[in-house]
């Protein structure tokens, strides 16, 4: 049997064909002004994606990497920072920090739910030592948002500054860096912003700036310090060291992609997308895992009760064409998740819908067939 | 006028078409068999390329990210390292080391010259607390070539293990990791390698793991023991954080390009161009840069007195479609670079000396035309 290729997992997403024929397009030397335009383009872009006036910085990485230079840039041996994680990529703020010698007030709370910003407040308010509270935009293991605005608002009245992992938010879901007042701002390149895997991009503020100053945690590679030095007058738009050139090339594509769109639409797009998504789940009798705020780049699922996870997971990847994603951590076996985000429309979703139905039936669970689909429809069509 | 364009620059290079294609391809999940199939042929095509039965790790990251790797993974906070640097890249290792707060014996030779493997041998019986040797294979802003397996065998027999940057050698001149006993070799990926910028490799032998089992620098993205734990039974070839997909399909076409030529006639090509480069260099009056031991992935040419060097780049890049390279650090304005590199023929030489010989001629540089082509001729028709 024949079926296209469908990446529905939160990253790497499926690739737009103008953005992946960039990615065939002759590498182009990045010392030269023909580079230079592009990425002095791409920065520009990013900051109206990021909706910032702060400094933005990519480096060649996976979205890690740039987390990873975050804690590094930002912090000396010894310091304490808070970490508000709700799942696996929360987590690994923690893991970075100790990693660093960084001590790490690790708040976390049931997979599932969101973070609550009181909590946040109370540990800045019983600790005034804590330098950087960092966080996660939409946590991509449990499909959970976090409330940004309100923590911008908390911390923004400490000393610490807000570090926010949106890697596979970014592009898809709401993200208002300046207005929310999120000081560093990591993403990565494979989710909302539809390029191929390894870029991560970084937007620093004035008071992240400051705290780097005085931060003695060694660093070459992710130096902040060294990214922005190469950015001079005759160069607006430079790196300290090789850029993805054409991954950079594949970015400017899907930012104008994206622009195209309108983000406002796209944030649109796949808050319908998702709400349609859990609405489908629902419907055939599933419970959806999140209990807190449902993140609109992914729809994470319980395995009902009867259904082998993995297999179902198998069934629709290598019978029906569709790669969803299995859960993470602890949730491993006994959730699976549905990512719309990036390239993916309405259609996307009635597809996977329809694949998740047909292989739930095929391990023997009950449904109706369509009803799933009914029930998408039904969301979409308002 | 119309030219094709030529990057005949030490890095990043001409990517060949068939590699450039599986870059407009499909990104694949990572987390599947089709990649991790993919992942494990080009691990183990990698270790063919280095000559090595080491461990290798695959970062997506510029080549200098590699480097870093390097120190964070072998070393701890004042240690001492000797680092044995022929010009700006031999110095990074250097910067890199101090950013760690390790200590740098740092031994740089005069650019253009060759490092002195006695030198090095005298180093290390001096301080006997050296734990590591940190060099370059070729020094790609002079032009220079080191004599690793000499720094092997004397390295070899000290506790202090070798490490390489290979990176803008791997695949175009000889390195024979094991034979050389060279313990750590770091590669990147827009050189010899021939794809576009963003991957770093790095080979890890026995004697290195040992010392990084010691090592207590921070390191979390860059930590070899992370990505090696990700190799499991199940999964054989895997990552710990999401892989650069797209690049790491282009390296697969460019290791099958690599060994359908054969790495030796790949080493006998570049070898040849590079003597034919260094030859038309010479017959049209102008003074090799290196004084040391050439190395054949780049030829290094002073700027002729009268010739405005940047001019001289410039014109032969924006007029005649052929990007050289002008010089870096201390001799960045008075010397240029012709990078025959990777995906290069003899008529890319033949070109570049061509329009180099118009671009001089143009600034009234006296000289007869066809002359350096010539011997260019003499060189690869024998």
């Amino acid at each position: 049997m024949f079926y296209k290729k469908r990446l529905m997992t939160p990253g790497p997403t499926d690739v737009p064909p103008t953005v992946l024929s960039e990615g065939g397009k002759p590498v182009i030397h990045h010392r030269t002004p023909q580079f230079r335009k592009i990425l002095t383009e791409v920065i520009a872009g990013l900051k109206r994606i990021f909706k910032t006036g702060n400094d933005l910085l990519i480096f060649p990485a996976a979205g890690t990497g740039g987390m990873e230079s975050a804690v590094a840039n930002l912090c000396s041996a010894g310091d304490v920072v808070l970490v508000a994680s709700c799942g696996n990529f929360g987590n690994r703020w923690t893991n970075i920090a100790r990693a660093y010698g960084v001590e790490s007030d690790h708040y976390e709370v049931e997979w599932g739910a969101s973070v609550d910003p009181k909590e946040i407040e109370r540990r800045l308010s019983a600790n005034p030592k804590i330098k950087a509270v960092f966080t996660t935009l939409s946590e991509t293991s449990t499909g959970v948002e976090s409330d940004i605005r309100t923590i911008g608002e908390i911390v923004s009245k400490t000393p610490a500054v807000l570090v926010v992992d949106a890697i596979s938010g970014m592009g898809a879901i709401p993200m208002e860096t300046d207005d929310w007042k999120a000081d560093v701002v990591v993403v990565g390149a494979q989710k909302g912003l539809m390029i191929p895997p390894g870029l991560a991009m970084v937007s620093i503020s004035k008071k992240a700036w400051a705290l780097a100053k005085e931060a003695k945690l060694p660093k070459f590679y992710f130096s902040w310090e060294n990214a922005q030095k190469s950015m001079t007058a005759e160069a607006l738009a430079n790196t300290p060291y090789t850029p993805s050139v054409s991954l950079i090339m594949q970015l400017a594509e899907s930012i104008r992609l994206l622009e195209a769109e309108g983000l406002e639409s796209a944030w649109n797009r796949h808050a319908k997308m998702a709400n349609a998504a859990r609405a489908a789940m629902e419907a055939i009798g599933l419970k959806l895992f999140a209990t807190g705020t449902y993140s609109n780049a992914v729809t994470s699922v319980w395995v009902p009760e009867g259904v082998d996870g993995s297999k179902l997971f198998k069934t629709v990847r290598d019978m029906y064409g569709i790669t969803l994603a299995g859960g993470q951590g602890k949730v491993k076996s006994s959730i699976f998740r549905i990512g719309h985000l990036g390239y993916a429309d309405d259609w996307d979703v009635i597809a996977a819908v329809a694949a998740i139905e047909r292989a739930l039936a095929e391990q023997g669970y009950k449904l109706e067939f369509g009803k799933g689909v009914a029930a998408a429809e039904k969301v979409l069509f308002t």
